[in-house]
């Protein structure tokens, strides 16, 4: 594939899911000036609507074929979603079309992308950024501002292209990592998904205490809300992002149950050095990782 | 013991324990004027030189002698030192002294009320909020505004001391709670130790996990910091309170620990529809808690 088709200032760039991740990127590409035209892709009129009134797209249509008149296809529905639509974007896109997709886990979109046609460049993406809020009305310009934006090239990924991602990546104002999408899931496994998992337990075993008290959640203050707010994410991404990486996701899942029965039998014993143990080493690495 | 022998603005009040939530006591006390004299005690030279010349304390001592002086005495170290701490004050107080206590589990520190001379009038409390912070210096006079702070009577405790401790209570902008110490202890369990039981198996986790990859922490965000937060708490003062609530903190943390393992088989075993009802469920009663 060589050489860069076209630099970023002089692409059409169209995005595919005007939600929170989608929206915020239009918004920062628009507000930075970064890109010739955006073309806005959503199945939903009234967030088309918004995008249109508003600028920020130039623009939109529910149909995918807009698109093909793009240089870049941004892809940033979940993660399923952006699986089903690849064939179909392959379909459209044209010669050096450039295919990222922001989907939460890599190896299973790096398969499906594995399978475009070769006049199309894919690589994928994953800024590490999330909100609980949802919805092109949630979207940020400043959403990837300063965030780790991880890269996942193919083998087929040309330099090029490589080089283009990068300089989107900048563009958004934010810290571009190269990574294999093996690895990259097995480490969003363990940050991103794991806190989920263990949110959603928190909430629903204190739910379950609560419908035996009903005084339960009266006294829950800061601590509880701040642990268990990962739980209000959008059960449908969260379902797309699991499913996806089921394996790594459900040995540390395990692992930490392991690590709650270890706890749990060291406060049942009254073992009291051990606990302490465990109990300094997670606040002092807590400690070191964000107070330093 | 009947009748009040004295109101909140007459009191010569005692804090023994100059830390977050015993400074925090004394600034919200002497900000609203709400007593005649504070007079705190505190092991630490610099703390009570801090409190001394900022004028939160009248009168500073690191023995508890001083407290003699006082009609209330409110105890404001760790659980365990509380329990420590009651024999001596019940040596050195006053008849009608009321003696209040901050400790975050209520059982063990009630029993050791018990104990306490027929001359002076415990009751238990537990203010419903806390911070990752520690010491004086973190104190704070808002500490306090608007959190439940519950109040845990022993049969010994007159109804002039119940109203007593809510006039305290009120002083401090918070909103009273009376409950009877086990149904305490087994809620907080639910909502304060099971989400710092579950942070601190996070950490734990997920630093097995990056001793395996070092790019791991690299990637963590928002959510893996908000998620985690309180495994920052002081393990000597979580010791305490999980070992003063064994039993209750135990079979939570198991619950959660089984939850998880289910969460793990249904992620595993591709179980779309059951996993979805799990997750919705907890998405849903979040946005029902702190949402509405």
């Amino acid at each position: 594939m060589g050489e860069p088709a076209f630099a970023l200032r002089d692409a059409t760039v169209a995005i595919v899911g005007l939600g929170l991740m989608g929206g915020s990127l239009a918004r920062a590409l628009r507000e930075k000036n970064a890109c010739k035209e955006l073309i806005g892709i959503d199945r939903d009129a009234p967030t088309r609507e918004q995008a249109l009134t508003r600028g920020v797209v130039d623009a939109a249509s529910a149909d995918l074929a807009l698109a093909s008149q793009a240089n870049v296809i941004i892809l940033a529905t979940p993660v399923r979603a952006i699986i089903k639509q690849l064939p179909r974007v392959g379909a459209i896109a044209h010669t050096h079309t450039v295919v990222i997709d922001l989907g939460s886990t890599k190896r299973a979109i790096i398969r499906a992308m594995e399978s475009l046609p070769a006049h199309v460049q894919p690589i994928g993406g994953h800024p590490m950024c999330g909100r609980e809020t949802s919805g092109f009305g949630a979207a940020d310009a400043k959403l990837f501002a300063n965030v780790v934006f991880v890269l996942t090239p193919l083998e087929r990924t040309s330099h090029a292209t490589l080089t283009f991602a990068m300089s989107l990546v900048a563009a958004l104002g934010a810290r571009p990592l190269v990574l294999d999408a093996e690895r990259h899931d097995q480490i969003v496994a363990a940050i991103s998904h794991l806190p989920y998992a263990l949110a959603a337990a928190l909430m629903l075993t204190a739910d379950a205490r609560a419908r035996a008290d009903e005084l339960t959640f009266t006294l829950a203050a800061s601590g509880f809300r701040d642990t268990s707010r990962l739980a209000a994410s959008d059960p449908a991404m969260m379902l797309d992002i699991l499913l996806t990486n089921r394996e790594n996701v459900a040995e540390l899942v395990r692992a930490s149950a392991r690590q709650l029965h270890r706890l749990a039998d060291l406060i049942a014993d009254n073992d009291e050095t051990a606990l302490r143990a465990r109990l300094t080493s997670a606040a002092t690495k807590w400690r070191e990782l964000f107070e330093s």
